[in-house]
């Protein structure tokens, strides 16, 4: 029995559709269980972009500072797609995982069994099932580095640049590699390094840093791939990954990859974490604005937001199995949003945004 | 008739097996043709290192700046990690690029009719075959970019950093583009562009540049798309690209991604051009120090460097098909390597290096 402070920043695009489902969860969970979650809507993205004139208003920074995690759904769309001012949805994003200083972004991605059919590998690569967390990087390197342009800057000139830096401490490194070690620790025992040592400075700061702190972790089997045989490997023989860490756009290509090989993107989540509980959660697909109010967008994504939420912010276990458990049971009876159903979905089984919402509603026990 | 200087650089571990085969082929072809290839062998990355203390001689750069083509094998192996000196077998690599001014990196990534099943990805999503081309920046970005360290490097202490630069002019990105856009015009005419427009400041300056230059392209299908979502698409839905274009380290990311995508790796080569004809072949699999020497290397992506090479730098059209024309003749008699062998392929039907290579030999017409 206990209050908790949540922040949703549902975005644009289908955000809203499916944060408003995820929310309809948490609140079930809150009646069956006994906890009340204070639910406060802010504005980031394009949304805030119209109504607020920046991507990342104060007081949503604020109002997720002084909450126990925060919710988000999507955020961009073609709509942002060329400001003049220099804002775009995204920046809010990015802002906001800087001012929550939210270093580390942990995305599972994970084959359901009832959904084998929506991975594109071959059932003899797939085996039983596909289960990595990719831990990245979320606060540094190229991401947030130092930005410069030639001083007049103009896509016609020949000799006008533009860069980005990608650099790396040795604080930012190891902290990240303890989260992916410990992340291990909970799983398979299995943590790879992806980098580019060969290549970048950089990354032989983190092979470095790599190679000192693995001693401390005698039990986890580690070890080291470059970043572009990393890319192959998700793709020919996924199985053989438990924890990967890596830095931040490495991280960036990677998850899409991994979540790719893993099946529907409609099904995973996401959590951005740092020193302290509070944490982001989100789905890791974007916010298909094609679809966005036709009740067409898979929920589960966002309601599986929701499980990571309970336990690495709030320290709910079993609300967060209950949530888990309730959308196995939905998959098991065979309930379908269009992106995850097979050729062999009856046209009955097929629910829209909502309905899906009110089907896992039903199921948590 | 006519003679061209080839030198060839064995490299490491395979190399030296896979490059003998595609030199008997190279004087096959000029036997038939009546060319003359003067063939110079010289060192480069592990090799070079043991025997000239350095990974890319001096006299490996003049051979190579005076001939019509290089040749390259394979270089690297786990003898050369962990060198105290600074020096890498890749460091050749990335040296003779620079030096040679190779700045356009093409890697088809095909598969092969007759090795469908080499392919991770579902019949459905394979379809007819895979044809992508991947234009690659290869003499730019953090690869050649300002390296840089704290002071006193040290793994230990928690400020100590190193950064790598991604710093692109419009020059450099000018000319690749036009690279892509004129391989898209001898193809199903389609671009796509490849950047992280939404976080890099480099990026943008790809993106501006791309929406410039594509205006003298009319009779080209452009599209842009950000580095994530393409190593997602390259796994969800390969067939959707024609040409990719894109920077140095999201190449490297994404032509290893689409050559697993494509099937085996062994079949696969690549090319390296600047401003002139002279330009540096490759097979696109490293080194496999674990097989070095065993006549059991796939010889077939070297052999089908040969093709490029007699095509972008010594304009040989006919002799570069005859090969290609051999090698479509071995697979389809069911001659198959190790790596590319099926269940079905009979034992008798199982050959090495060198068998391979006089296969292909015997076969050109
Ligand atoms: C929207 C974009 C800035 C973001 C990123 O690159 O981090 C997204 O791709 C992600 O992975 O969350
Ligand atoms: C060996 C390495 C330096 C090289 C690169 O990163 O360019 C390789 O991966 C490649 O793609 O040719």
């Amino acid at each position: 029995m206990a209050t908790f402070k949540i922040v949703t920043l549902p975005g644009d695009g289908i955000g809203p559709d499916i944060v408003r489902e995820a929310v309809k969860v948490m609140n079930r969970v809150g009646e069956i269980y006994g906890h009340t979650f204070e639910i406060t809507e802010k504005r980031m993205g394009g949304i805030a972009i119209d109504m607020d004139g920046t991507s990342l208003p104060q007081d949503t920074i604020d109002a997720a500072l002084a909450s126990d995690a925060v919710l988000l759904g999507a955020v961009g769309g073609p709509k942002w797609d060329h400001l003049t001012n220099g804002d775009r949805p995204e920046k809010g994003l990015l802002g906001i995982r800087g001012a929550l200083k939210l270093y580390a972004n942990l995305r599972p991605a994970v084959l359901y069994k009832q959904l084998q059919h929506t991975s594109p590998l071959k059932p003899e690569i797939i085996g039983e099932g596909l289960d990595i967390l990719v831990v990245r990087e979320l606060t540094g390197g190229m991401y947030f580095g130092e930005k410069a342009n030639s001083p007049a800057f103009n896509p016609e000139k020949p000799d006008c640049w533009a860069s980005d830096l990608e650099k790396y401490s040795v604080f930012e490194i190891e902290r990240i590699l303890r989260t992916g070690f410990e992340a291990a620790r909970k799983r398979q025992k299995k943590l790879c390094c992806v980098h580019k040592a060969n290549v970048l400075e950089s990354s032989r700061l983190w092979r470095a840093v790599f190679e000192r702190v693995k001693n401390e972790y005698p039990d986890i089997e580690t070890s080291e791939m470059y970043v572009d045989n990393c890319a192959m490997q998700l793709v020919r023989n996924p199985r053989q990954f438990d924890v990967i860490v890596t830095s931040n756009i490495f991280g960036d290509i990677l998850t899409d990859e991994a979540s790719q090989v893993a099946g529907s993107i409609g099904m995973l989540a996401s959590a951005s974490l740092g020193a302290g509980k509070l944490g982001l959660y989100e789905p890791i697909h974007g916010s298909a604005p094609d679809i966005a109010g036709k009740n067409l967008a898979n929920p589960l994504a966002t309601i599986l937001s929701v499980p990571m939420l309970f336990r690495y912010s709030l320290g709910l276990t079993k609300e967060a199995e209950a949530i888990e458990a309730a959308v196995n049971a939905v998959l098991d009876a065979g309930w379908r949003t269009g992106d995850i159903k097979s050729k062999d979905t009856p046209a009955n089984k097929i629910v829209g945004t909502k309905e899906m919402g009110d089907l896992v509603v039903a199921a948590i026990k």
